[in-house]
């Protein structure tokens, strides 16, 4: 394709995106292909002569799109809103066209500088306390792939800073002086005596990630539980009682997943009291998973309830993700960290053919030392393109909008004696479910489970499930019910919300019919 | 931005996008900007209003461009080639506008089938066995991030086969069942029992991953010395005294990474050698690192240099990088299972929010039980557009073009006694030294620092450095002739070239003048 094909293409791409996003709400939310619906339409063998790009952009729209859902459809619902807006498919265009691995600053020093600046405007827009800010020489900000991938990161820079004290404290113990045995100065003694011995905590409510993060790395993750009483958030007391079994045990804590905003239900784990644990302990960290509700600390209203100034005292990391309800598209997970030591004295590796010489002179920032992977995409400019786009005030205006079409919601449902809201509503998120008079725990379960399959075979209502799981209530299927795509509007919210209703009626007359 | 002013933002951005390749011979390939240039001329504060977009695309133009380097500059020759084609830039445009989070095929089908059906043609693409293919029922193939990534994704698989055979060893001594005990089937005792013995293995060649990927998991990792008269490449003899040195020692060999085209000189490792010492072992793992050169395997003519037969015969699993010199831009990285448990039984992690029924009947792949991280973007669609738009025969031409630069590059060189070809040349990287009269070892080591960094002080040649070290004949500081650019052409080879022989000539002129 030379230049002049690829303007008449990418023309014609621009056009099909504005299509797209035109009509958006005229398509249904949710594919509902078949398993295998592509693999039967595509030839297994791969062309041998190049195409016109014409053809391959019909294939796009003829074969691609049926089974692609909508997550920008204003009806989209399920998991948590991942936004993209134009601001962002233009920051991966011109990120694209300059397209380069990026680990390090001499790469393309923009791209290393750019994401420093972004990051710090993001310190700001999220009121993070200064230390996180790249430019107080001791944190710093670093976008990343996902949350899942930095909760792995600051895992591993937890294990090497436990067995860095672990290190310091058996050379105490035996008159050795700390000896440097590359970048982790941890004797393999100390490493091989204590890695086993390592324990990770987290709650039931916890996302997957810290479980993953666990089997990933080989250790034993504790999962504690929680309260409904408690609105699904792990208390401080119990996460310090684990810790002094385990201590008794012989096992070392190291690292805690503290949520904030939990995928289930929102909850806010108590980040003041966990903190003040995990102070009383010099091998443990503290890491605050807010991938989703973390962007919400960009609004002021909002910062008590999300436990913002419990985060900036005692979170050792922090991770929020840009591309779940801030406006850039996968992916863009902004993780920050309280002593940026934590990550490069765990995650350095620099052969000679990675060497520069600003490098060595320390002036710049190369961030694969601050990475799992070496590569890196220019992610910056998308954050970038969206905060200048939108500024502060328009962020906050999209997230407060969401916000009150769940509060708008919650209303609703709540009026509604036939349904009940099962865990304490958070920003955009409402986790439901039907009642029915005199049904046991387990048949109110198979309702609701019968109420989300029925929901799930519509191409129009996408909604995802969950079960809450506390120690005073037990085990809740419930409906998560989940608002924040960019152009979601109150009728939206409510067209859905009357399907619910309307299926959940014909559920509940069919029941009784039955029963009758 | 509504509708209407993305059409013109995006328009005007393809036109950016084309004024770019159409003159970017014109400028320097390398940005001389100094640390901080950015940092120093944008706000630390974030906007508190929405911008405009063109005052958005202009501080691209004018802030951006100038810290680029250009990586599809015609005269890139530096680290490896980090192709991006106008496909591709079309397929990231397509990708962002339907942007989701991908973590399961019921997120939008299309995204994980797109990926199984490129794999597959990659699969045919690259001569690489049908084990290979996910229609296999057994192996298959998912599209990652980097060669990194994959290389502590394989680890990990690894790792945990490994300690499943110690398991089942441990069962088979105490006569106890197998028991359950999550994906991995490891009770506690035997992981931490074992996983402080286990040992990595890879050369002094290996890319610094290998040591990255020991360094994340806390493992041990066992560099082995290569000879220069071998072409750098690591024996499976001295693999094997190793193993069997460290077996006595009471520590258990899993992993061991083959190279196929090393970072530093190109070098394929003796793979049917190492998979032959592989085999004997039952925890072993063989990873292939094809990172760059695995694309070469495209071309028939290269296979056997590259030992693909021994590949297809011993490799656990392989990697190579779409993004390297394969057209596809960062990043796309392209990592084949020949057992895709080794995957599924490491990383599957599946909680309720997460499952679907299509998941729950085995119909579906979720490809983030084949990788580390949850999310993951829709690669595939840049990928299949380059290979639609190219056709094998077009990637084809394109390997063969550079392989011929270089081999044009290697007579020339070869011919002017002042320089030193000092590895074999690969395809098309060639590490050459200066060489001057009656110079020591250490001399010529100065000497050629000072010649690189001479270069590394112009804007118009970029090659990278490397220490080449060897058994017999020590270490050896010398410079990376990396050829590979979509757009390079036989002049912009002998241009540089000539830059390179005027700075040595001037280099050797002035020593000489301070010697008299």
């Amino acid at each position: 394709m030379d230049v002049e094909q690829f303007r008449k293409a990418g023309y014609a791409a621009i056009d099909q995106i504005c299509d797209y996003y035109s009509s958006i709400e005229q398509r249904d939310v949710k594919s509902l292909v078949k398993p295998g619906y592509l693999l039967d339409q595509l030839s297994t063998t791969p062309p041998t002569k190049g195409e016109d790009f014409p053809a391959i952009a019909a294939d796009f729209q003829r074969l691609v799109m049926p089974g692609i859902t909508h997550w920008q459809h204003p009806k989209f619902f399920a998991y948590f809103p991942s936004t993209v807006t134009f601001e962002s498919i233009l920051g991966d265009m011109y990120s694209s066209a300059v397209s380069n691995p990026g680990f390090n600053w001499a790469c393309s020093p923009a791209c290393t500088e750019l994401e420093q600046v972004v990051m710090e405007w993001m310190v700001t827009v999220l009121g993070l306390d200064d230390v996180f800010r790249t430019s107080s020489g001791k944190g710093g900000g670093i976008i990343g792939t996902s949350a899942s991938d930095m909760c792995l990161t600051a895992a591993i820079a937890a294990r090497e800073r436990a067995l860095r004290v672990l290190a310091r404290d058996h050379h105490q113990v035996n008159g050795t002086a700390t000896p440097t045995e590359g970048p982790t100065d941890v004797p393999y003694s100390v490493r091989s005596e204590n890695t086993k011995r390592l324990v990770m905590y987290g709650s039931t409510q916890t996302h997957s990630i810290g479980v993953k993060t666990a089997l990933l790395l080989g250790l034993t993750f504790r999962t504690l539980p929680v309260k409904s009483a408690d609105g699904y958030a792990l208390r401080g007391d119990l996460l310090k009682a684990a810790i002094e079994e385990d201590i008794k045990k012989g096992f070392v804590p190291f690292f805690v997943i503290g949520t904030v905003g939990t995928t289930s239900s929102g909850a806010v784990d108590y980040i003041g009291d966990i903190g003040e644990v995990v102070h009383q302990y010099p091998t443990m960290f503290l890491h605050i998973d807010a991938a989703w509700a973390g962007m919400a600390w960009a609004l002021p209203e909002q910062r008590e309830a999300l436990r913002l100034a419990e985060v900036n005292k005692y979170g050792d990391s922090v991770c929020t993700n840009a591309h779940k309800w801030g406006l850039v598209g996968f992916d863009c997970s902004l993780f920050f960290v309280r002593d940026r030591r934590d990550l490069t004295e765990a995650l350095d590796v620099t052969p000679t053919y990675l060497r520069t010489k600003e490098a060595d002179a320390g002036a710049v920032i190369d961030y694969r030392n601050w990475q799992l992977a070496l590569g890196r995409r220019f992610r910056s400019v998308k954050l970038w393109f969206v905060m200048r786009g939108y500024g502060v005030e328009g962020l906050q205006a999209h997230l407060r909008n969401g916000i009150s079409l769940c509060s708008d919601l919650v209303s609703e449902v709540a009026k509604d004696a036939k349904f009940e809201i099962v865990a304490p509503p958070r920003l955009g998120l409402l986790c439901f479910r039907l009642l029915k008079d005199g049904a046991s725990a387990s048949e109110l379960d198979k309702l609701n489970v019968e109420l989300h399959t029925r929901l799930a075979e519509r191409p129009d209502v996408h909604l995802t499930q969950t079960i809450l799981k506390s120690e005073d209530r037990g085990e809740i299927f419930c409906i998560r019910f989940a608002i924040g795509a960019l152009r979601t509007t109150k009728q939206d919210v409510e067209e859905v919300w009357d399907e619910v209703v309307k299926e959940s009626d014909r559920l509940v007359l069919e029941g009784n019919q039955v029963t009758n």
